[in-house]
């Protein structure tokens, strides 16, 4: 076809973009609350806000001022101003996304709000990263959040209950994470992406989420080394969502079955978050917040400085809500697969 | 910059996107239930299902076959096989979009949820256009849903309270709408996008969705006319998704503000789907399925056989929750603007 020589983003095999242009990332944020800030990351965040209810008078609107000081904050770290972004994407867990409504929504910039579960990070810097390429923009925002309080009260039990946990369940991570795209060359560049398919092994617990996620996040990285011809070594790391301990030995048999030993490059931002040990978070955190604000605290600066070269970052989501649940259905999952660079400086 | 000349996509003015490859609608469908049969446009649609239920055992798994469905239908009648299919774009009005999950997310293809409440079927188009005309993919296909019993069940009260409706409220469709969008040459094309801003003016009134989305659609009209240079009868129709009869007088007072006389071209799909005085619909029809069933059904046909040769088409969106209404926030709305033109044979 005339257009795809003439333009040459390309598709590749089954269900991959491999982007002729370069996106780079121009700038990323994080903020977090304070359980997050106590763990291994701690130091990492731009922002631990010790007061969870970030100074609201409710844990949804707590969530929504977090992701939108979380997109101020990106903004102004990049040296821009929030006229300059052309399109936002964002979500997060809630019924009809309205943390992301009340949050980034109120921002007055033209807007598209997705929902992929805890995967939505990587479907927004996918779309994102599809918008600048396509010379659609010069700067996009990226954005999700989650927030315990508010996920606990969307989908399981009020906080007052003070319900026992089972081990196998994760921790929803209170934070949100940012992130400029552009045109304009930085450090760090976007290069493909493996769009997700669902997948559903009829798993319906949902307080076991690694579980439901792991053959979707197993789905996704196959593909993505099929697609683009790689090998796991090809990779630094490749780094789910939020599988935690249970879902990552899942993902690992998994893969190992379809002829990729991933083991030593896997990394799960749900696990890295939290101290499973000292801080009482089960099999690891989760939520959209947990792969964005590990993204863009942890693994952006890895990437900016060079230690590490390229990431196949994959996040996680179990599409799942309270009434699917009650009405016994599965919790299938999706992942969503982006290909991060380090971009060396010219000679 | 090298790839906006090399690969002419373009944005425009504000908010807006010119496409400089045309993206071509191959293929439409459109599944309603009974009441959406005995409408006006009822002979229009390619089913109409007797069953609210779909013969299923929950209004969820109702609306999630009724959207399956219909995506096979628009398969089927493009003459393509699921496969053919790169990418989906859906969405739908239930928390955690579990419509969508349960219903296209089964059909095993890469896809990208979305939510923009009533607005989706705009959102899916003009992401499923920025893909088409990025060389992302041969063909991507747009869809979304709504059920009358699950929207009441998800936002208002059960069924089984028979609760009265006051007359500013809206009646949601039971309709799912499908497109397939593609670069190979059809009689449909879409050339351009306005992607909306949420507008929000502090009110509250559920039971007036209309009034909640009226601002955001005359601001996205008024952007899309100024963006492409263009004046109300440059269009043969500018139709909005569901504002309804008190919706409409807004938008129409807002734009004529706004030094735009838009009243001789309006339509609005949720005036247009039902009959007000015999089907006791009130304000009017709402909900994803609402603009995306009219659209597949009744403005893609005209555009298809040159009664009309340019139409702008702006689904329009709520943006609230159970949870955003009991804690007394407002509604903001948003709409998404998609022009879409008939395509002259080549003689």
């Amino acid at each position: 076809m005339k257009k795809n020589t003439e333009c040459t983003q390309q598709f590749l095999g089954k269900q991959s973009i491999s982007f002729a242009y370069p996106v780079y990332i121009q700038g990323y944020a994080a903020i977090v609350g304070k359980k997050e800030g106590e763990g291994p990351l701690g130091k990492c965040f731009d922002l631990v806000e010790q007061d969870d209810m970030f100074g609201q008078k409710s844990w949804e609107e707590a969530e929504s001022i977090m992701q939108k000081r979380c997109a101020e904050l990106v903004v102004e770290k990049t040296g821009i101003s929030m006229e300059d972004i052309r399109l936002i994407f964002a979500g997060d867990l809630l019924a009809q996304s309205i943390a992301s409504s009340f949050g980034i929504g109120s921002l007055d910039r033209p807007m598209y709000g997705l929902f992929g579960a805890c995967s939505t990070m990587g479907e927004a810097l996918g779309l994102g990263a599809m918008a600048i390429a396509g010379a659609y923009g010069d700067r996009v925002l990226a954005a999700t959040s989650s927030h315990f309080a508010t996920a606990e009260k969307e989908f399981r039990f009020p906080l007052e209950y003070a319900s026992q946990r089972p081990l196998s369940a994760a921790w929803t991570v209170t934070g949100s994470g940012a992130c400029i795209l552009g045109s304009k060359k930085s450090n760090i560049k976007i290069t493909g992406i493996t769009t997700g398919r669902q997948t559903d092994y009829g798993l319906k617990d949902s307080q076991n989420m690694g579980a439901c996620m792991a053959p979707a996040a197993s789905s996704t990285i196959v593909q993505c080394l099929k697609d683009f011809s790689l090998n796991p070594e090809n990779f630094d790391k490749i780094i789910t969502g939020d599988l935690g301990y249970i879902g990552q030995q899942i993902l690992l048999d998994m893969t190992e079955k379809e002829g990729y030993q991933i083991t030593d490059v896997h990394e799960d931002c749900g696990i890295l978050i939290y101290d499973q040990k000292t801080q009482d978070t089960h099999a690891g955190g989760s939520g959209c917040g947990c792969a964005a604000a590990v993204l863009t605290a942890y693994i952006l600066p890895k990437l900016s400085s060079g230690e590490w070269k390229k990431v196949l970052y994959v996040p996680t989501g179990a599409l799942m809500s309270k009434v699917s649940f009650y009405e016994g259905s599965s919790v299938p999952g999706i992942a969503q697969g982006v290909i991060i660079e380090h971009v060396e400086e010219e000679k």
